[in-house]
């Protein structure tokens, strides 16, 4: 069960709204299509939109049936419309970018097909390096999982959020194959419940012990002393190391302070953003008030009470432990530490 | 809409399971009935359990049609059958408690009718003093809301949960009254979404404007100085004011303090057991896993996925800024202050 299969002119999406009870697929055969695909959230977490993202931006050039002379303009389209789907995961532009730069190389090249190649390879390039890269922050992130350890994770940073093996899930895949004795506990991750739907699913497909609890145990949980460790994802990290992530991630990061507890947050450098100096400055997704007041479709609350959606919140660098990328595990102070890892790139 | 209404010789309880979406009732022609509403949620909230219970123990007598003799044992059983229905409100306790003593001072009346006539009149009685206490709550309350405050709630400490007012939604209902400027952040309460069905709704009839989130957000919230006040009720409050309430309460407290905004408890006197020195003696319910595999029956996550699911937790007495009671303001150090005012009783 892959999030994303290129299938030679168009893309496979699993759309992951309604698994685990049903398993659907998209054939995205434009780049429309993978666009709306990424606004439904039918494939979500930030190295997968940026590796669909990529494909997307192919098959807006594999697809365009115009002037050759007119491909640029037409290209820019295809990049605005993709970038518009979603505004807070950085890995979303960043994938965006290396097409863009492959695409302005390419702009003596009047050979279409050898443009189209070269674009396909860019964008299998992408999603062979996120690959790679979710097994290296495996094998560094395993480096600080103890040899029996309760983690809490949130959302699902996983196979399913990547194009393969996790990011805070690939670490917890690690750690669970070299026989540590691993036991994880999902947040359900409401609205979208990332936690009770994908990150359940992922983890017992790998025999890896898990518990499913609603977001709001997870103090209580703590309290008891059944968390060691809280290891999550990331959709962009600002320079100074404020980590944006799925909503809630703020919260737990608090309630790990309080509790004593390392909280350590797993991205790939691709989710680094040097740009943007504070975590103030990363846009936060509001989504549909639908989302809250609806479970599956199924209605839960007054049909027109106000709702506050935001998808993501911002945990300030003071209260992460460490971020694991495959470039090594990043420790305070973040603003010199990840400024200096990503220049040594 | 009433949680609970004394029919004569039945009680009709609101089943508050399908709220908002479908208004049911049960009507409840004996004890069993009685106890399955409480077990199974139907009725909820600790003082709406007190007086269904009270009820419940008075419809053991009516229906009964043994010897007189044997109705002493008789109501042991009943008794004990609503006793087992919930484990950590202790107003449960406290209303069948006031029932037994009432059936043990009749211990030497031979006339049915009289006894039966006596019960009925103390479960009325539990329930009038009830909605007094609510009203004394909301007013004693209101002395610490602000003219104008951001309010973030958890579950439903409303009409709903109590015999009419609110303990929670009471101070609010009294701060709105009284021409106060109040906006409440209404917590949806996962698993089984007392705030986003009840409170929302609750909120809305009264037009005191409401807004949903998912528990996950109060963090967020709280981070953007969106959260001036948290007010939420109480199952069971140790003599040394630890507080037992619905699960999510205590990541709440977290937060508030991480955040410096006062934490407020509103619940009545019956509420308050001296009998237990700290919350760690007080029992927390453990619910069936489908509550969250589920959401109004349909499934969001592996059918065999494990789950933790506790209905409360405790939050520390150094975590709370004031206990509002309809006697009060009790502020720290709580196991001088709670004492003083129970005994003064």
């Amino acid at each position: 069960m892959k999030a994303l299969e290129w299938m030679g002119d168009s893309l496979k999406i699993l759309d992951q709204t309604r698994l685990p009870i049903e398993i659907k697929y998209r054939l995205a055969t434009n780049y429309e299509e993978v666009a709306e695909a990424i606004e439904k959230m039918e494939v979500r977490g930030a190295p997968a939109i940026g590796a669909a993202a990529a494909y997307g931006y192919a098959l807006g050039a594999i697809k365009y049936d115009g002037e050759l002379a007119n491909l640029k303009e037409h290209m820019e389209k295809v990049q605005k419309r993709l970038a518009e789907t979603r505004p807070t995961a950085v890995n979303l532009f960043w994938a965006l970018r290396r097409m863009e730069d492959r695409m302005r190389e390419l702009h003596d090249v009047t050979d279409f097909g050898k443009i189209k190649q070269v674009l396909i390879s860019e964008a299998d390039q992408i999603a062979e390096d996120d690959r790679q890269v979710n097994y290296l922050i495996g094998e560094e992130g395993n480096s600080i999982i103890p040899e029996e350890a309760n983690i809490l994770t949130h959302c699902n940073a996983g196979a399913l959020a990547t194009v393969e093996y996790g990011t805070a899930l690939g670490v917890i895949r690690a750690a669970h194959r070299s026989n540590k004795k691993i036991n994880v506990y999902a947040g359900e991750t409401r609205p979208f419940l990332q936690g009770a739907r994908l990150t359940a699913l992922e983890l017992m497909k790998d025999e890896i012990p898990v518990t499913l609890i609603a977001d709001n145990m997870a103090g209580f949980l703590m309290q008891q002393g059944k968390v060691d460790l809280v290891l999550v994802g990331a959709d962009r990290i600002a320079a100074n190391g404020d980590t944006a992530n799925k909503i809630g991630t703020y919260s737990l990061a608090i309630l790990a302070q309080a509790h004593e507890i390392p909280f350590y947050v797993a991205a790939p450098t691709s989710t680094i953003d040097l740009k943007v100096a504070s975590g103030q400055e990363i846009p936060i997704e509001e989504r549909d008030a639908q989302e809250i007041r609806e479970v599956f479709g199924v209605q839960v609350a007054p049909a027109d009470v106000d709702v506050y959606n935001p998808a993501f919140d911002v945990t300030p660098s003071k209260l992460i432990t460490g971020i694991i990328t495959e470039k090594g595990i990043v420790t305070p102070p973040y603003s010199v530490n990840l400024l200096k890892m990503m220049v040594r790139t």
